[in-house]
């Protein structure tokens, strides 16, 4: 079995990257989402170990001073971390991992783990960023400010990601997402040895004299 | 508009190269095959600048001579060879150029143009390989022992390429071949200046200050 990969996908909000990592795990086989750890209590419904790991303050403290975590970070009085060992797990029994993640958390993580692989979704222009965020219609302008100003400081990371996605319109934005996650699956190094042994392509001696 | 890339194909005979190409220029728009250049008469049908550039031998090695081709090789008294002026010439208009070679060739390619994509396509296994060949009814033992023999020579070279994509079955091996290309067209270096520019991204301050 081939080895899965970790898919680091950011944004700026309003780029519309839940809705294209939700669509892509319902669409595509053995992929899923990084669980995060966090100290925020969960919200009802939330499930302990699906939507979040919920811990301690004290906890989520021993996992940093251990290195338990590929990244983590303070939101709003709130511990929000990304346990290694969770992810690690989950590569190791061939399926693909997707971290939805801002560009500092995502700089953190690719020190790490050199080896995955970068996605940045962009608006088709700032009208539209603009647009999309004040048709949410939930926040002030304060607010809304605030994450465009948010949104243009996570843009200037585009250059460092491997691939770009324009989410103009959401389903070729979506075809293009899933190519990349299918071509990621079809470089060399994750066929040979995982859908196909190069020895399979080899005959016997015997079956070389019955030609 | 953004510059398109090389895709360098190879694959033993009998693993669907040909069809699957085919498939893949019907499928996607400015994608188109290389035209060779050669020396071997036109056969019947056959279109000047179409199927090849039929040349004197006197003008291929003139060609060859002027350092003109990315590789050329010649076989069962012929020359064929592809023309650097011609492929690159396509790449610059923005696009992508598939390249049917062996990989012998593709190796001549990958020393003159070393950011192609290359991609090798597999049979599923060497009893389904001898099995297509056999199958095409239209050869003596001797010539398809010599195919299988060619083949596994080949299948040697599948860890240099970039992708591996295994022929099991054509409709997942086509929806491979099809996403690495977009995969292609969305790393990030094409999509900026091609499909988006980042300065769209930024807001002029009046803009700014209208929200």
């Amino acid at each position: 079995m081939d080895r899965g990969d970790l898919f680091i996908i950011s944004a700026p909000s309003g780029a519309g990257k839940s809705t294209l990592c939700s669509m892509l795990v319902k669409e595509l086989d053995n992929i899923v989402f990084s669980v995060s750890h966090t100290t925020r209590p969960p919200r009802p419904g939330e499930v302990d170990g699906k939507d979040y790991f919920f811990v301690s303050e004290a906890e989520f403290q021993r996992l940093v001073a251990e290195d338990a975590f590929l990244e983590w970070a303070r939101v709003h009085g709130n511990f929000y971390g990304t346990h290694r060992g969770q992810v690690m797990d989950k590569l190791a029994k061939g399926l693909d991992v997707i971290l939805d993640i801002d560009t500092q958390g995502a700089k953190q993580v690719k020190e790490k783990l050199p080896g995955a692989v970068t996605i940045f979704i962009l608006p088709p222009s700032w009208q539209e960023l603009k647009r999309r965020l004040v048709a949410r219609g939930s926040e002030d302008r304060e607010k809304i400010k605030l994450r465009l100003k948010n949104a243009l400081l996570e843009m200037e990371e585009v250059p460092n990601y491997h691939y770009t996605i324009v989410n103009d319109q959401l389903q070729v934005a979506f075809e293009e997402l899933k190519s990349i996650i299918i071509a990621e699956r079809n470089k060399t190094r994750r066929v040979i040895g995982g859908k196909i042994d190069l020895a399979a392509l080899k005959p016997d001696p015997e079956e070389w004299d019955s030609i």
